[in-house]
């Protein structure tokens, strides 16, 4: 799901998400992640995003975007929010989220 | 290398750097990240680190700084300066690096 930004120059916003996955329905789970992937790149001031997950099943995912508008809009999309319920009830055992403003690069 | 961020309440920094590892020398390439991770814990600033690298080589790291001069202290480390010559050298294939305000989260 890593989709190199088309980033303008600073300043933009960027969306820090790490999360460690439980063992919990990793069919449902990816089908989830790809369809969440494909609606982000639909929403307007989506720039791109970079993810890995390494063998233990702890995942990073930066998304980048326009600015803060495009970001909370991602937020309470409905499918997005049915996602984010879901992750916190089956598939996230612990996650952080942070907005972080890119100044340099 | 993740270390859940002892981090305060926004603002503070991070550093977003993702990479495509080469096939080469695999036994360098993580003696030298052990060794930076140690350093990097030891510089004045530093909040903690989340890090993950998928099983195609693609990696994410990012870094969480009390402040922009704690990230140029880091940036500019001798030992670390070796670390990301022999990065652009030989053990990535490409990457990208931004400096981003944590506003949230």
């Amino acid at each position: 799901m890593t989709e190199p930004c088309t980033c303008p120059g600073p300043p933009y916003y960027s969306v820090i998400f790490a999360n460690q996955r439980t063992t919990k329905d990793q069919a449902g789970y990816e089908a989830m992640a790809d369809r969440m992937f494909q609606l982000a790149q639909q929403q307007p001031g989506y720039l791109g995003a970079d993810t890995a997950r390494d063998a233990e099943g702890f995942g990073i995912t930066v998304s980048y975007w326009r600015d803060l508008e495009a970001i909370e809009n991602w937020r309470i999309n409905s499918e997005h929010l049915e996602a984010q319920q879901l992750g916190r009830e089956k598939w996230y055992e612990t996650f952080s989220l942070r907005v972080a403003k890119v100044e340099r690069g």
